[in-house]
């Protein structure tokens, strides 16, 4: 089955600084935290500190969500859920293309000698874009 | 254990318009939508159309978390995980003061005559108040 695609109406979604992720904690909680993202080839990707609690929580359950709100037009939103791939980042490859992006220092530098990252790939499982415009609560 | 409180430096993000609700699916994976609610009592309400997904869930699984962001700076944001409790609200009067707080038309004419709401609180049990300013990486 082709992987589902993000509606032309909620793509400029995709240029948003940042998004929420959204991953399960050891006690089956939702655990959602903003972070920075790479939007390509039909995924959202990022690069996670291996110490992050979220990172442990992708490895015992790879399940993921992000959601990206139109700050400037809460109607709108787009939610991504998905299935993730961790790969290791030793050389930092993939992280510095986020910080390139984003125009940062080298998160390398932020880490300390003994960081390590992992590129995590969320891959669309199913895709809602969502635009409440229009006189419907919210609800919801 | 007294429930955790939002500290002051967040608590204006309670009153955002909208706020983000995470559920988990039957799928196991965490469902995001954007819906109204109200704060009180050191807890977060709001009233959900028994036909949704999202109530489903609730039943299935009482975990919800909570995310506002702030709009205006997004590198600020709460989180709150929380048990659930669901009500019934036969005579719409927990609805009709959502209505009230949104100066929406009553939301019991929107689901018409066989329309039905629960009553949702989330009770706080781990919040993380976020501030991102200040130049680290928002990581993650």
């Amino acid at each position: 089955m082709a992987a589902p695609e993000v509606p032309s109406s909620h793509a400029y979604l995709l240029d948003a600084p940042t998004l929420t992720l959204a991953t399960i904690d050891p006690d089956g909680r939702p655990q959602l935290s903003q972070i920075w993202f790479i939007a390509e080839d039909g995924v959202v990707r990022t690069a996670l500190n291996t110490q992050r609690k979220k990172v442990r929580n992708l490895e015992a359950n790879p399940h993921a969500t992000v959601f990206i709100l139109d700050t400037a037009n809460p109607q709108k939103y787009l939610e991504i859920r998905g299935d993730v791939e961790l790969e290791p980042d030793p050389d930092y490859v993939f992280t510095e293309r986020m910080c390139v992006k984003y125009g940062s220092p080298p998160i390398r530098e932020w880490d300390g000698p003994d960081g390590k990252r992992v590129k995590v790939t969320i891959n669309p499982v199913r895709i809602n874009a969502v635009d409440m415009t229009g006189g419907e609560p919210t609800d919801a």
